[in-house]
């Protein structure tokens, strides 16, 4: 069956796999101790532009955002996220399981806004009462977001200002981050993003890893102990080589970027086919995310033969319904999907 | 360089990886609910003798050990393990981090006494003040223990009775379970332990596969909202066939117990090679985990060609060494051994 | 210097401190099981209409909150509540820091509307991915409200069939509950209330006492083991004495709602005195918290005479500001109130 | 009935209660900030000869432990404790729930030996796999112990070199802590312990007061923000007066020392009766618990007139059974206790 129902249905990117198997048989430390995962660290480190950046890598998405924020935080402070954050919405509470609130802010299209945050500081610092409130400790944004956008260059800057100002720390989920810095959109590229932010992690898992984040602690160091403190999540694989192999290869030859590349032209492609067919998308996505506007008689009728997310009521008659490219479409997939529309 | 130094050093079995290959580009659901978790699950539930056994695919033993704890208790309750019990020593307060304590009994070569446990239950609900005491909720043993050693089938059932009769889950952390159920001294199958305790898991990262340890629960069901808790504690992966799909490779044909069943063999081996040279064992490990007392001018001599682990300080003048066979284990890296000393 | 800064300014009732005075040689047992705590438990419970309801005695509003949510909930749920609710914005997250999220609803002058109540948990119960959420285990509202405002019976009625549909037990934070059932406007007494909750406390510590809550459990039993989680959270007073003997005496004689009562007529003077000067109030509160808009030239002046919270911006030259009245508020205190104005 | 069951079965010291009489009408502002509050920090100040001591008055021991505990200690950091400290026993996982493992060192008649701890923390800076295990954060203490034995000051002089070598905070938890400096057998006074720990609190509850302890840092600041954990850990008083007045009178005319040296020549006199009478002691306490061998004969008979604590079994026929006595034990109580036996 057709299926754009998301970016994690696939296997790993074959070049990926072959790497698993050429590299099966050697012997290694555990732990994230092994020669790949070096390897992987140094590539990474030389994209980033920070050849001091501290790497950790991590085998999944909500895993990885628990143990960040937990780890930067202290015991009393919150994490600030706009509404529809995945930590807000999607992660059954792991981070509040930590001890932690998530202030939300207002979302818009997926992303909070630059003066909104600042407004909410100012507000926060000059509130009498502060020391019986929830302490804003760090700030969490996607990129891309859940709804597919992306921040500006000067948005992004806007916030890492006020989070300079305030001394909030800011946290970059990268869960789709190949598919951001890869679309024409994007206003800039790896390093100026790790430049522009604290911590941030390049997703595997979506992007042609079978599992896998790499967290890139390269504005600041990493929180003391934070070995210790991924061990405490359950989040420390003890065959480390199987995620730092992974990204070996995905950072070799540029096959990471290649590939996220490749998803936002069949994203592109994807647009193009519905907005021909004179279908409406409830916001202007620029990744590998489209929502788009489903009659329900459609919607079901097509559901035979494609999968797709069902996102959210649009109004009596509508839906609105997810369909996701990855690195692992095929430009056949799209020309089925043109036939069945 | 030759390693008896764990038994995750090495990728995973080419069975399991060759799988992963055959099905790497059949697309499929997310979160477990892919055709070959399933037909991995019923693989396991036939192996079991439980024919509805719920069974949950995690990626790593301290995960799965504070995600099982934590999910079974309440939130003041604690959990009794050996002194030397993985999540007592070695998982970084994993346990603590979900608020609850890990009550101690003495450690006899890994093991706990059950009438020492039985005596420990009897004096807490005897005790006037036991409601201001950490209360008690469930029971954790490694088999093999983290020193190798296995419970006998009447310890166990002694256990198990001690446990039914306060009421106390009984959990066993298996990351070892194929290296101690093949061991000739081991006294029961998979079928007699999934019906002598309340959940146990199988572990797979130390036998054969890249990552993942299936969690079963046979004798009762699994908490309510169990899927939402393994997902708040990060431990849900978004590519859930990764470690479905190898658990259905290593429970096809035997495998599992069979590659389990050759490491100890090679321990076999190992034993008197050491044993035939002189050498003493601290106690006596019928599975793939060996502890051995050597002079400490000898260890540092063959720490030059072979990798293994200081396990602790024996005397002023010797050490205890760990030497652990595995699946991937080969003869000739044993005869290899033999040289060496 | 005049004083309607809060409810909890003053000491305790002079009725209360003489029975603590008198009992004071007395020897009792601690934790609560002194016969004063048993004393007041017996008054409550008639006072309820529940001669089952199981009662605890704690110290302070947050420690209840914390205390009590913490028990009803499974270490994955999460608490419904306001976006005002007082565990939302001013527990210096006491909820988070046992794991669980607060789910915040729109607020209407401090209450959550039962259809947005209803219509949230439809919507829930109706999301495919409800299992990656935060699963709603609790409601909890705040009577009066942080507003002064008040659930009318129909409300309160819509709101507990609401919870019991879905299973969820409903809280009702009675922090200054006097107040409230003694306002002219309250549509119910003590009786009904504790028949349309599951769980609620009656507050001491702002309506005559020095310090102390008193949690009722009068529709449902309290969660197994509430002793210890109480101890564990650290709210478990030695001399429990100090709390069952305040309660003792504010449950004789009626004099809890006694002096609730004076409170309001205070309260409504202090309205009428505003009113007839010509200032406009931010809403129409029935209880002893009257937010005034006051001009910010003439706010810095009376605050040269007299303490009120300023409680948030209203324009670019005026401030909502909080008056409150309370047990001890005296005739003459509004006289000079009056005066200043 | 004659009671030595505890040192919090009477209400407050008349001196005491008779000031919270006295400053009853008096309006203050709340959460320690009130005049008595700050009088009774000065008060402490000097009494332990640190001026610039951080002191914050909270309402219980355990609740004391919980908060300070969770405030110094990083999220993956572990407390020290003997084996028999309060927070390893009789606190309900009170320390756990904020996610902090109690590492318990062998107790030696309730205390820590400073050899054991030195080694201990030279074995664990050893430890190659220290990254996986718990963080030692801090050592706890009581003085007195639970047992009423004193640590000398070689001993605890030892223990706060062996603290700072490693830079492990010193906690002493003081909720007896005037019976302690007030015995003969003291080697030191409040200006010297203060001098040699980085935090302690001084027990009220059990030395005069209706509720309270004052924390107090004085080697060190307080925690960052230490008000909003107090306030996360629901231990903040609304009406923080009622513990500050009660300080305030206790630190007034040296009455809490008096009032301490008072029970301890009470507990002197009971060890007189006792040994006279031929009793043995399981251990020589020189504060106001006594632990005396009783037949259980005379155990049950002794019961019937007199309230006392069965501790432990002895023998088959002998309880320990535990006597205390406090500041509000009359001569009378002895002479009545003296005829009993």
């Amino acid at each position: 069956m057709l299926s754009f129902e998301s970016d994690y249905n696939n296997g790993a990117h074959p070049d990926v796999l072959r790497y698993l198997l050429e590299t099966n048989d050697e012997q290694t430390p555990g732990y994230g101790f092994d020669r790949f995962s070096e390897c992987a660290r140094q590539k990474i480190r030389e994209a980033c532009g920070f050849p001091d950046a501290d790497i950790f890598f991590l085998s999944g998405g909500t895993q990885t955002n628990a143990t960040v924020i937990d780890g930067v935080l202290q015991s009393y402070e919150a994490v600030i996220s706009a509404e529809t954050g995945h930590i807000n919405v999607h992660e059954a509470t792991a981070v509040e399981a930590s001890g932690h609130k998530v202030i939300a802010l207002p979302s818009h299209d997926g992303k909070i806004a630059p003066e909104e945050l600042e407004k909410f500081m100012e507000n926060f610092t000059a509130d009498e009462n502060k020391d019986h409130c929830a302490q804003p400790g760090m700030v969490y944004i996607t990129f891309p977001t859940e709804l597919g956008t992306l921040y500006s260059r000067a948005e992004l800057d806007y916030i890492y200002k006020v989070c300079r100002r305030f001394e909030l720390p800011l946290f970059v989920d990268g869960a789709r981050l190949g598919y951001g810095l890869m679309s024409e959109e994007c206003g800039f590229d790896l390093k100026w993003l790790a430049a522009h932010c604290d911590v941030f992690y390049i997703g595997g898992t979506k992007v042609g890893a079978l599992c896998g984040e790499a967290v890139v602690f390269a504005n600041r160091k990493a929180p003391k102990h934070f070995f210790t403190i991924v061990k405490r999540h359950g989040a420390l694989m003890a065959k480390g080589r199987l995620i730092g192999a992974q990204f070996d290869a995905l950072f070799s030859d540029n096959l990471y970027f290649r590939i996220s590349r490749h998803a936002i032209e069949m994203a592109n492609r994807l647009k193009t086919i519905f907005r021909n067919k004179g279908y409406r998308f409830v916001l202007d996505s620029p990744t590998n995310q489209q929502f788009v506007v489903l009659d329900n008689t459609l919607m079901e009728r097509l559901g035979n033969t494609v999968l797709f997310s069902r996102w959210e009521p649009y109004s009596d008659t509508e839906t609105v319904c997810r369909f996701v490219t990855s690195w692992a479409t095929r430009a056949e997939d799209l020309d089925a999907l043109e036939k069945c529309l």
